[in-house]
C-alpha cells in the first residue's frame, strides 16, 4: 500500500499544494526487511520508491516544503521512537499487515507515533479492533488524528461519510467487504475449482499468498468489528462475531445456487439488540434481484440502516490501482487541514 | 421542510447540545403568507411549529443557549435585511420554492444572510445552478458558510463525501434524482394511468400540487446542474442540459419495457467532454440487471465515475420523513463546529 502511495503522493504533489496549501517531504521509511531508515532533508520518491519494493513497511512524511535528497543508511537505533525522531516526522502511514490476535505492531506504532507528535494513518484494521479507544483518545489528548479509512472498501470515504452525519443512529449494516472470496465464488461459478479460483485471485493482485485470512472470513470479520466498534460505538471482540468461511462452498453448491437465481455471497452483517450488537460474517443465499446479488469479483457493497436514512448503500465497483492508497492519502490530507 | 427541521431540532437538542456542544433558539421566522417575525429572545417549538404549518419560508436559529419565549407579531420594516438584524441571526435556513429562471428570492435571501454575518443553508437548488460561484466566494470572503446538502437526495450527504474527496477528479455521473417522475413510472407500470399516478404520488407527499417541474424533467435538470456545478467545478446552464421529462411516456410503453427486461427510467447523466460536461435528463430503457433498474418509488440513486474509484455509487432506498431536513440539520452543525 505505501508503495502505490508514494507514486500517489508523487501523482498528486502539485494539486495538493495548489489546491490544499500542503507541502510534504518523504522523511523515514521502514520495513521488516529494510530495517529503520530516514533523513530530514527527505527522500526523494525514486529511492522511496525502491526501498517500498515489498510489503510491509511504513512511510513517514513531513508536511512541509522541503528539498528532497537520497539517503540509504539504516539507523543504528532501539528502533520506532528513534525512527520517528530522527525523520522528525509530522505523519506517519502505517501499512503492516494485519495481526489477527493482537493488532500489533501497529498499535505500538501508532501509539509512538502520537506520542512523539505525529498523526497517524494507518490501511491495518488490527489496531481499530484491539486499541479503537485507546489510540483515539490518546490522540485527542495528543491534538493529533488517528485516522484509518483504508481499512474498509479500500479508501471509499466510509468513516468519513459518517463525520459528516450528526446525531444519527446506525441501527445496523450488511454488505460484501472481502475481495478475495468474492473473486474465488464468481470464479467457481463459472466452473473454476476452488484452488484455481484462488490462484486467479492472487494472479489479480487481490488475494495475498497466504489468503487463510480471507477465506476463513477474518478479514470479513475484522472489517465488521471495526465498523461496529467506530461507526456504531459498541466495541466487539472478534470472537463475538460468528464467523463461516467459504471453504465448505463446492462449485456444485455455487453453480446450483446462481441458476437458481440464490447465488452464494460471504456476507457481514451486524445489527443493534437491546444489550450490544449481534453480527456474523458467513456465506448466505442472495436472491438475485438484491444488489448483493450483482457484486462482483474485487466490487464491494455495504448497506447501512439509519434512523433517518432507512437504508444508505454505497458501491464500489471494480475498484482502482489506487484505491486504497488514496484513502491514506485522503487521511493526510484530513489531518493537515483540520489542525 | 422547515416545518420538518423544527421538529428534528426539538428532538435532537439533547444530542445536539452534550455530543457537539450545539446549544440553539429560533429567532426568527418567515414566511410567505405570514411575512417576517423576529424575536432575538426565541421562539418556542410549539410556536415555531404553528408559524411553519404552510409551504414557504425561512427559519433562523441562534446558536446559543437561550430562553425560550414566544412572539408573535410580524415586523413591520424593509424585509430580509431589517429581519435579519432583528432576529439577531447567527444561521439562516433558507427553503424557499425553486424559481427555475432566476433562483430568486432565495439568493437574495443567502446574500443578505452572509453579509449580514450569519452561515446560510439552502435546501433551494436554484441559488447553486443561478449563483453558485458568488455565493461560495461571498460566504469565504465573510468567514461564513454556504452549504445545501438538502438539495439532491433529499440530505445524503452527497456534496460532503466530496468535500472528503481530495484531489480525485469527477469524470461523469448518473443516476435517478426525481422522486415525482420515478413513483410515477411505477404506478403506470403497475397500470395506474398518468393522472392517477400523480395523484398517488401527491398522496405520498412526494409531488407538490404543482408538479410540472417534476414532470417535465425541470427538478431532474437543476440537480443535475448542481452536482454538475459544484462537484465537476463546470457552471453549466439549465438550457446546455438536454431535458426530456416524462409526459409522452404511454403506460403501454412502461408496462412493455417492464415487461421485457428493459424498464423506463427517467435519468440524468453528466460527463466531462474537452470542452466542459455533457449533460442531459431524460427517459432511458435501463436493462433490468443494471442498479437503476430496481430503484422504485422515492428511491434514488447516483453512480460517480472518478479517476481513484471507477464506480462509486449511492442509493437511498425509501428515504424517511425527516432525510430532507435532517440535510439541514447537517449543513447547521457543519456550520457551528468548523467556524
Amino acid at each position: 500500500v505505501n508503495r502505490t502511495l508514494v507514486q500517489l503522493l508523487a501523482d498528486r504533489e502539485q494539486e495538493l499544494r495548489t489546491r490544499h496549501g500542503i507541502a510534504f517531504r518523504i522523511t523515514g521509511i521502514a520495513s521488516r526487511r529494510l530495517g529503520w531508515h530516514a533523513d530530514p532533508n527527505g527522500f526523494d520518491a525514486t529511492t522511496a520508491l525502491s526501498f517500498h519494493s515489498e510489503r510491509e513497511g511504513h512511510g513517514f512524511s513531513r508536511a512541509e516544503n522541503a528539498s528532497k535528497e537520497g539517503g540509504l543508511q539504516p539507523l543504528r537505533g532501539p528502533g520506532v521512537q528513534h525512527w520517528l525522531q530522527a525523520a522528525q516526522a509530522d505523519v506517519l502511514f502505517e501499512a503492516t499487515s494485519l495481526n489477527v490476535e493482537t493488532g500489533q505492531p501497529a498499535i505500538d506504532h501508532i501509539r509512538a507515533a502520537i506520542e512523539h507528535g505525529a498523526h497517524a494513518i494507518t490501511a491495518n484494521k488490527g489496531p481499530i479492533v484491539h486499541a479503537y479507544r485507546e489510540l483515539r483518545d490518546l490522540a485527542a489528548a495528543n491534538n493529533k488524528h488517528f485516522l484509518f479509512e483504508s481499512t474498509v472498501m479500500d479508501g471509499v470515504p466510509i468513516f468519513s461519510l459518517f463525520d459528516q452525519l450528526p446525531v444519527i443512529h446506525l441501527q445496523g449494516f450488511h454488505g460484501i467487504l472481502n475481495s478475495t472470496t468474492n473473486v474465488i465464488i464468481s470464479e467457481m461459478e463459472n466452473g473454476l475449482t476452488f484452488d484455481e479460483s484462488l490462484k486467479k485471485a492472487q494472479s489479480l493482485g487481490i488475494a495475498e499468498t497466504d489468503a487463510t485470512y480471507d477465506i476463513d472470513g477474518y478479514d470479513a470479520a475484522v472489517k465488521t468489528a471495526a465498523l461496529v466498534t467506530v461507526l456504531m460505538d459498541v466495541p466487539i471482540k472478534l470472537e463475538e462475531i460468528e464467523r463461516e468461511g467459504i471453504r465448505d462452498l463446492t462449485p456444485y453448491a455455487l453453480r446450483n445456487g446462481r441458476r437458481d437465481g440464490w447465488p452464494f455471497k460471504l456476507v457481514c452483517r451486524a445489527r443493534r439488540t437491546p444489550t450490544g450488537v449481534q453480527a456474523s460474517v458467513r456465506p448466505e443465499k442472495v436472491l438475485i434481484t438484491q444488489p448483493m446479488a450483482r457484486i462482483a469479483g474485487a466490487s464491494s457493497y455495504i448497506y447501512f440502516e439509519t434512523d433517518i436514512f432507512p437504508g444508505l448503500a454505497i458501491t464500489e465497483e471494480n475498484p482502482g490501482l489506487y484505491a486504497t492508497a488514496y484513502g491514506m492519502l485522503a487521511d493526510f490530507v484530513r489531518a493537515i487541514k483540520s489542525r
